[in-house]
């Protein structure tokens, strides 16, 4: 397995991205994907009980096994528009369906950005024909352009595998810097390979996957409305239908793996205002809920995130999560450690210099690991810290967006 | 029912605040309240799995049922610190006891301030002859003072009410601004009353004030090792013990929690960078279960609170919270009012101008309500922003109290 120096497209793929005025000052917000040949695709989306039309629309697409073309716009998330957003997402899936030549539920159709703002359906329609126009085999990175938010940069990552002795290639984009939880976030994420799969076993291998990677990253414990995930493949590196538990299907998952860890580090990387990355580990946990409970607990406390933007050693806040986050846990087996230096250990304050634990959580990129010292079970996410740049970014969307008095 | 004009005094208590040197600059650190009769006593504390040694000390204390003194010290929690905390908080009761001639086990013990540094215990029993006689009847204020921590004023309330034809005095004095959660806070609540009430329906009406009031606030959403709410009654006002269910224990009731609603209230409003004050109610759902899934959800929002922060009237941050609350939840019935003016209506966007909306969320103090229009279960909270002080005043907590290289 080896990451591409390039950015390789998947052999029967286009994709382009165009500005169609959902943005102001003609930035990139309606993208497109499409796969030349029949393909098999897996899905996640967000368990919020509030779901965006297209979601709901793509859902139902998906159940009929035949898409081919993805079709997604920033700038407007189509989420609580009532009627009119359902009826807004099928036009258009319609729209691009018809410059395609292909039916509308073999469209499927995301979006993101605000909330309970109209879609202007009509740019999107009036578009279509320039979107089809501009596809390209070299399309991915205007592609990953469009689909950006208050990203800050596009999310890209491809590799190469080999199958029964052919090339496959894993090509993913993604986008998302606010709304970053456990279990999705304002996130969208496309993953496009040449593999031939069958599509149990992709459904088996997404859902795995996505709780490795975009299941385990968390900013600021948002969940939307629009979060999905979307694997495609196409077949095109023509390398045999790999078995159940082959080899090759091992080695698959394993690339898909890697790009959507690759992409869920890149989105909190990018989140918004982060200036820190941090893997926390928790161990010793009497289950895997338990240990998901403590990820989740602390990596969701402000107070701990601020003391990450300070560079500020704060084990008390993490100790304190640690205890209200509901898991099973022995103050007195507690150990907390900043990179390889113990701040805590059986509960209390370990004997390593304040300077040392300083020095380590002043880094850009480091490790929190949190032993509970009660079982085996274990989880791992990767988070950030809260800053002053977070609360002034997030400030103002709505009123800056919907103008009038 | 009145609220006191002065901060009057039950009868039968004094109380006391001194400067020992645990908090720099000659700040007040220690108080002290005592009881000159006997006292029936009634305390809530943190559901936090860590729990501070003097939680630990006052819970079994409680269990002995004749408590005649309260000290507590701020500046420093005494909270993981292993064995050695559990004795340091003995001795704190000890010096006291020793002082005023009663047994340890007669002492309530609280601390409040950093988590995982050594109690500066030299300090607080080299100054419990002093806390001792400083006890003032007129002392409330000072006491209020000395358990202050990031609190930017000292939050006490009085009112007086009739039992049995005698006037009788509640006065309360809480801390606590970082680190509010529903299920208490850093936060630290005391309430003497000269009332003659039984023990066992001082527990029940505590319990039921705690959960209106204390446990549904909320600013950042943790909760803290060393939460503790202490309810004293000393019968000193020399009413006629109420009977259960009769009107001078109901009335009892109303005051203890308006008392408590008060302080809570203050606690919001002092909340660390805190400039909004915002009453969540949610109504119409299925449960009263699903209801507080709903407040903590929107309560606990980064993303909401960052809009409240910017006078922001953005509605879809409120109905994504409400979506991932775990509450049943249809989106087409969801009503969100900032005020009395409609945000949104049947979960799209009210025709309310947006100005209007803007107006509403830009006052210091106002509502938001949700209703789910699904069943008949509500519940409120009183919550805040996120501000960038919140962060600058969070970021350096420990790397400012412990010294070193």
């Amino acid at each position: 397995m080896r990451r591409a120096k390039t950015l390789n497209m998947p052999k029967g793929f286009r994709a382009s991205g165009i500005a169609s005025g959902i943005k102001d000052n003609n930035k990139l917000d309606l993208g497109l994907i499409i796969s030349e040949c029949p393909t098999v695709c897996a899905a996640a989306f967000t368990t919020n009980k509030i779901q965006a039309a297209p979601v709901k629309l793509s859902k139902k697409h998906l159940r009929r096994s035949n898409i081919k073309a993805v079709i997604v716009n920033s700038g407007n998330a189509n989420a609580c528009n009532g009627e009119k957003g359902y009826e807004d997402a099928l036009l258009m899936s319609k729209s691009i369906a018809d410059e395609l030549n292909i039916k509308p539920w073999q469209v499927f159709t995301c979006s993101t950005g605000i909330i309970g703002y109209p879609l202007p359906i009509n740019n999107i329609c009036s578009a279509a024909p320039t979107l089809v126009k501009s596809l390209k085999t070299t399309g991915w990175s205007r592609f990953s352009k469009a689909i950006m938010t208050s990203d800050s940069v596009n999310k890209v990552t491809s590799i190469q595998i080999k199958m029964g002795g052919k090339k496959v290639t894993i090509t993913g984009a993604a986008k998302g810097s606010g709304m970053i939880a456990p279990n999705m976030a304002t996130m969208l994420a496309f993953i496009v390979t040449d593999a031939a799969v069958n599509e149990k076993d992709l459904k088996v291998i997404t859902k795995d996957a996505v709780d490795d990677s975009f299941n385990s990253i968390s900013v600021d414990g948002d969940m939307s409305t629009n979060d999905t995930v979307m694997v495609m493949a196409n077949g095109a590196a023509h390398n045999p239908m790999p078995k159940s538990k082959s080899d090759d299907l091992l080695n698959f998952r394993e690339g898909l793996k890697e790009v959507m860890i690759d992409l869920a580090k890149k989105l909190v990387k990018d989140g918004e205002g982060v200036t820190k990355f941090v893997t926390l580990e928790v161990n010793g946990a009497v289950s895997s809920k338990d240990a998901r409970k403590v990820t989740k607990a602390v990596s969701e406390s402000s107070l701990v995130k601020c003391s990450l933007n300070g560079s500020d050693p704060n084990w008390g806040r993490i100790i304190d999560a640690v205890g209200y986050s509901g898991a099973k846990v022995e103050e007195e087996r507690v150990d907390i450690f900043f990179g390889e230096s113990a701040a805590a250990l059986g509960g209390v304050v370990a004997s390593t210099p304040i300077g040392k634990l300083k020095r380590e959580v002043s880094k850009k990129a480091f490790t929190i690991r949190i032993n509970l010292n009660l079982g085996k079970a274990s989880h791992r996410v990767f988070t950030s810290d809260l800053s002053e740049e977070y609360v002034s970014y997030n400030r103002l969307e709505y009123a800056l967006k919907i103008q009038g008095n």
